[in-house]
């Protein structure tokens, strides 16, 4: 039952992050969100560090079960347009509704992790259903930077989601094409001279 | 001599944004990081949306700044090498020392400004050096689409940006090398058919 208490309070503290800002996040507008008494969330996030560490897990767990969701909801990507078919998706997922609200609480503490270790660390990308898919689509075309091709595709990803949260609208389909065809490209070392610059890697 | 206690002023919001956060910024945080008595920050911008306001549009002015001193200090690019020697050297200038202070404090000011529409319209992306460079660079190149490929371009450069921010480390030229074949590849609508998916383009 408890547990139940501590996810209502972190959903809540999630909705107040994404109307009102890091700024607006207080014990007191937590208990308001969540229609309880006065005191109900320091009871159980004693500090407002204990309170970002609950809604940042709770954040982080959500995500996991939407790109897990996603994941079982379409075939695993076996063609370009079938994996863009998923990005577009995952991408306007994040962009409207419950989304939407996620991914401003998720770059507020993205921002706020620079100071705190330990959101960093629970923040860290991990493991999941949507980055394995990723991660599989590229191997199985040939690309041998797996790891590093992946973290740049859905970190521009996260940029042009950043933009449209700001500005409206939608992450254009042509962007996310473009997106893996840059993914998926001939390693350039293999076109251009290197040689006159180490480091420039391959 | 207003005008420059303002700027001085504002240059110290930037720098408590960026050290303590969105929540660390108010007018006694100002006065103390300026070193100026308490009650100056509040003098010349009385309200936290005026002083949060005469910050961005000093960042914005920064920022311009930069771009424009990069595009002076390198020629006009005209190889892929050219461009992404100039986006590198952008990335490294926005991750380390003062550059990095600002990608911090523009980041949270973005977040705020979706609450606010007069910071937004102060942070719009803005005719610069560095978006001129890069639309150039496309429409030389044979790009039809140059208003959207650079947008998308730039907006993926923030998304690695901001994951380097968070998690530390250089933005690789190997990604950037990437973006901009993405950029410059065939517009995909003359290989694939359209007709069987409308919007959902090749």
């Amino acid at each position: 039952m408890a547990s139940d208490r501590r996810t209502l309070l972190a959903d809540a503290a999630l909705d107040v992050l994404a109307d009102e800002g890091i700024r607006g996040l207080t014990h007191r507008a937590v208990d308001r969100k969540a229609g309880m008494p006065t005191g109900t969330t320091s009871a159980y996030f004693r500090t407002r560090a204990a309170l970002l560490t609950g809604l940042v897990t709770r954040l982080v767990r959500l995500d996991q079960a939407e790109l897990h969701t996603l994941a079982e909801s379409l075939p695993p990507p076996r063609t370009v347009e079938e994996l863009v078919d998923g990005m577009v998706l995952l991408a306007r997922q994040r962009l409207t509704g419950e989304g939407r609200r996620r991914s401003l609480a998720r770059y507020a503490c993205a921002l706020e992790s620079v100071r705190d270790r330990e959101l960093r660390e629970i923040l860290v990308p991990r493991e999941n259903a949507g980055r394995d898919a990723v991660r599989l689509f590229l191997a199985a075309h040939g690309v041998t930077d797996v790891e590093n091709r992946s973290h740049t595709l859905l970190t521009c990803i996260d940029g042009l989601i950043f933009d449209r949260l700001v500005s409206g609208g939608e992450v254009p389909r042509e962007a996310l094409e473009g997106l893996v065809a840059a993914a998926l490209r001939q390693d350039p070392g293999i076109r251009s001279s290197r040689s006159s610059r180490p480091g420039a890697s391959p």
